[in-house]
C-alpha cells in the first residue's frame, strides 16, 4: 500500500480530559490515564488538561491551578502518552471550546441542564463551597463543546459514567436537526461534479497525483465546492456526528481506608509515590476485619488489600495470597508487602520518566504548547463549519 | 507638546454595541447611533455588532444573520461611524469575548441572572420563540465580557437602560473582591523600581528616548517587571474597572402609529427609506385624534407627528408648525410635509454615502476585519491580565 492510500483509511478519533486537581493518585491512572496509553495505539487520540472545568469549583481560589496543571502534564507524560502519538493539550490554549459553549448555549434548554444528575449531587456533596454560579450548572454544555469540537467518533469512559456522555449526545443531535449540513456536497450531485470537487479537494490538500482520497472534512470539500451552498449531505452527513461511548475498564480501586480512592477521602496512593511512602500507607490499610490476630483465617473477597492484588500481582501471586489469606499461612503484613512490590514494579519505569522530566520542565511546556496548536487547528476547522450553519461564517 | 507627551494623556474610553437585527431604523438610529457618531471626537471609541447576541433569540432561523451584519454595517459607516477615529468591529471575530464570558460564569450566581429585570420581560414577549435556553439567561452576563474586555470608562446610554450596565458593574466589583490585582507594581515599591520598571516599559512599548509616559496597562508594566509577582496594585490598581454609565440623549420617537417607533411593531421608518417612500409612510401617521377636519385646532402637545418636529426640525419651523396647528391655519399634510422635508434634510448625506458604500462592499469586509483585529489584541491584553489573576496564565 503507498502511503497516500493509507491515509485514505484514517483511525477512528477518540477524546477525553481530565481535571487538573494535583498529582494523579492510582484510581485516576487506572481508571483513565492508564487505558488512554493503550489508546493512543489504535485510534487517533486527543487528550487534555481541563483547566477550565478545574476552576468551575476552585474559583475562589486558584492559586494551585498553574503547578496542577504542570503535575498533570508531568503525570501524562511519564506514564506513557507519547506527543508523536497523541495530542496533548491545554483546554484553556483554545479559545474555540469557549465559542462554541457559547453558540450551544443560544439552543440548549435551562431544563437539560437542570437535570443532568451529577448537577444536584455535586452541589450538595460540595456544600463548603458556592456553586450555585451559572457556570457550575452549564459545566455539562461546556464538556459538550470540548468533545463536539474534535468530531470524536468514541469518547473513553468508565461503565458508571455513560451518563456523562449522553447530554453531549443530545446536544449533537439538537444541533444537526436545527442546522442540517446543507453546505456542502450532494449525495445526488452529478458523479463529474463530485468527482471534480475531489478533485479539487485533493490538489488543495496537497496530495500527490495519483491520490485517491476521499475523507475530506466538511469545510475542506466545502472550500473545493468554491464555497457555493450546494444542497445536501457528503459521506456522514451531519455537522457534529453523535459520538459513541467507548466502555474502558475501571477497576475498583480502593483506598487505604478501604473506600473508593480519592482524594477528598484523603486515602490515596499517588502514581508519583516514592516507594517508602508506598509501602509504609499500605502497611496502615485496611484488612478483612474478621482477621485479628494472625492465626486468624481471612476472607479475601472481602478484603481491599486483596481487591489491589487483583489489578496490580500475577495471577500466581494472587493465588498465593488468596490460599495463605484463608489458612492463615500468610501474614496480612506479608501479604501486603507482595502487592507493595506489584505496585512499585507497576509504577518504578513511570516515576523514573517522572524524575528525568521534572529535570527539563521545558519539554512540558513544548509539548502543551505543540499540542495547543494542532488540537487549535482541528478545533477552528470544526468551529468554521458550525459558524457557516448557524450564519456567522 | 510633543507627540510623546500627549501620549500620556489617553481619552477616556467609550464602548457600545447594537445586535444586527436589519437597516436600521430612525429610533434606532437617534437613539444611539447618532450619539456614538459624535463620541468618536472626544472619546477612545470601540463599537461593535453584537451578532452572537442575534443568535440568543433568532439561533433558529440564522439565514439573515450574514445580511444583517453587511447592512448595519453600511448603516454604522454611512451615518458617520469613521474608522480613522474609532474601532468599528464584530463580536463574533474577537473569541475572546467567549473565553471572558465562560470565566465569568464561574463566580456569577445563578440569581443575579434570573433578577434582571429584562429576562422576564423578554421571555414573556416573545412567546413565539423558545427562550428557556441556558444563551438568554447568560445574555447579560456575555454582555459584560462584551464591555469589561475592553476596559471602558463609559458605556453610553439612554435614560431607560441604566439598569442594563448595573449587572456589568456586579460583575466587575466581584472580579475585582475575588481576585485582587496582585501581580504588579507595588505603590509602596521602592521609586527606583518603580522607575526602573517604568522605563523598561517605555522601552518595551517603542517609546523615544525622552518619553515621561505613565499610562502602561498592568499588562506591559507586569511584562516589564519580567513578570515578577510584586503584591500591590498601581494606577487604579482593578484588573476590571467599573465602568460609568455616560448618560446620552435618547429623544422621544414615535412610530407611524405613535407608539415607540419599533420594528416588531411595523412602525418604523429606515434611515435608509427612499425619499418618496418616506413622505408616502408620513403621510398615513396618526395625528391628534381631535383634529379631525381641516379647520379643527389641534394640540402639538399630544400629536406624534409634532413629536418627530421637535427631534429633526429647526425651532423656528417647530414654532410656526406649532401655531399653525392650534390656530388650525396649516393642516396636517402641510405639517407633515414640513417634517418630512426636515428628516430628509437630515439623513439625504447618510443615505448618499450608503450608495456610495453599497458599490464597495469589499470596503466593509475590510473595515470590519481591520477594526476586529485592533478590537482582538486589545481584548487579548486585558484577557491576559484576567487569566494571570485567576491562575491560567
Ligand atoms: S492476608 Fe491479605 S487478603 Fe487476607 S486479610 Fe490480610 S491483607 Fe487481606
Ligand atoms: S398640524 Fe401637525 S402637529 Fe397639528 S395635529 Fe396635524 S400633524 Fe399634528
Amino acid at each position: 500500500m503507498s502511503p497516500s492510500s493509507t491515509r485514505t483509511i484514517p483511525r477512528p478519533r477518540v477524546l477525553s480530559g481530565m481535571r487538573p486537581t494535583g498529582r494523579l493518585h492510582l484510581g485516576n491512572y487506572m481508571g483513565a490515564l492508564y487505558n488512554w496509553v493503550r489508546l493512543q495505539h489504535e485510534y487517533d487520540c486527543y487528550f487534555f488538561i481541563a483547566d477550565l472545568h478545574a476552576l468551575t469549583t476552585d474559583y475562589a481560589d486558584p492559586s494551585r491551578v498553574q503547578d496542577n496543571i504542570f503535575e498533570i502534564a508531568l503525570d501524562f507524560l511519564s506514564a506513557g502518552l507519547d506527543p508523536g502519538r497523541c495530542v496533548v493539550f491545554r483546554q484553556s490554549d483554545v479559545l474555540q471550546h469557549d465559542r462554541l459553549n457559547t453558540l450551544f448555549g443560544m439552543f440548549t434548554p435551562l431544563g437539560w441542564l437542570e437535570r443532568v444528575p451529577t448537577y444536584k449531587d455535586q452541589q450538595q456533596q460540595l456544600t463548603s463551597k458556592d456553586l450555585s454560579t451559572y457556570g457550575f450548572l452549564g459545566y455539562p454544555l461546556l464538556q459538550a463543546a470540548d468533545i463536539l469540537l474534535y468530531k470524536p467518533d468514541f469518547v473513553p469512559v468508565g461503565a458508571d459514567q455513560v451518563a456523562h456522555v449522553e447530554l453531549t449526545r443530545e446536544v449533537a443531535r439538537r444541533f444537526n436537526q436545527l442546522y442540517p449540513g446543507n453546505f456542502y456536497l450532494a449525495p445526488d450531485a452529478a458523479p463529474w461534479e463530485m468527482q471534480a470537487i475531489l478533485e479539487k479537494a485533493r490538489k488543495l490538500a496537497g496530495e500527490p497525483k495519483n491520490s485517491t482520497r476521499t475523507d475530506f472534512s466538511h469545510h475542506q470539500l466545502f472550500e473545493a465546492a468554491g464555497q457555493t451552498k450546494k444542497i445536501g449531505s457528503f459521506g456522514r452527513g451531519e455537522i457534529l456526528p453523535e459520538p459513541k461511548v467507548l466502555l474502558t475498564p475501571s477497576p475498583k480501586l480502593p483506598g487505604l481506608d478501604g473506600r473508593k480512592m480519592s482524594k477528598s477521602y484523603g486515602n490515596t496512593i499517588m502514581l508519583a509515590e516514592p516507594e517508602a511512602d508506598l509501602r509504609e500507607k499500605l502497611k496502615t490499610m485496611v484488612t478483612d476485619p474478621a482477621r485479628v490476630r494472625r492465626i486468624d483465617p481471612g476472607n479475601p473477597d472481602v478484603c481491599p488489600v486483596f481487591d489491589l492484588h487483583k489489578v496490580f500481582s500475577s495471577e500466581t501471586v494472587q493465588a498465593e495470597a488468596a490460599e495463605g489469606c484463608r489458612k492463615a499461612s500468610i501474614g496480612c503484613i506479608e501479604c501486603k508487602s507482595w502487592v507493595a512490590d506489584a505496585i512499585v514494579t507497576a509504577i518504578a519505569p513511570i516515576q523514573a520518566h517522572r524524575r528525568d522530566l521534572e529535570k527539563r520542565p521545558g519539554v512540558i511546556k513544548d509539548v502543551l504548547a505543540n499540542g495547543s496548536a494542532r488540537a487549535a487547528k482541528r478545533a477552528q476547522e470544526t468551529l468554521h463549519e458550525v459558524q457557516l450553519a448557524m450564519g456567522l461564517a
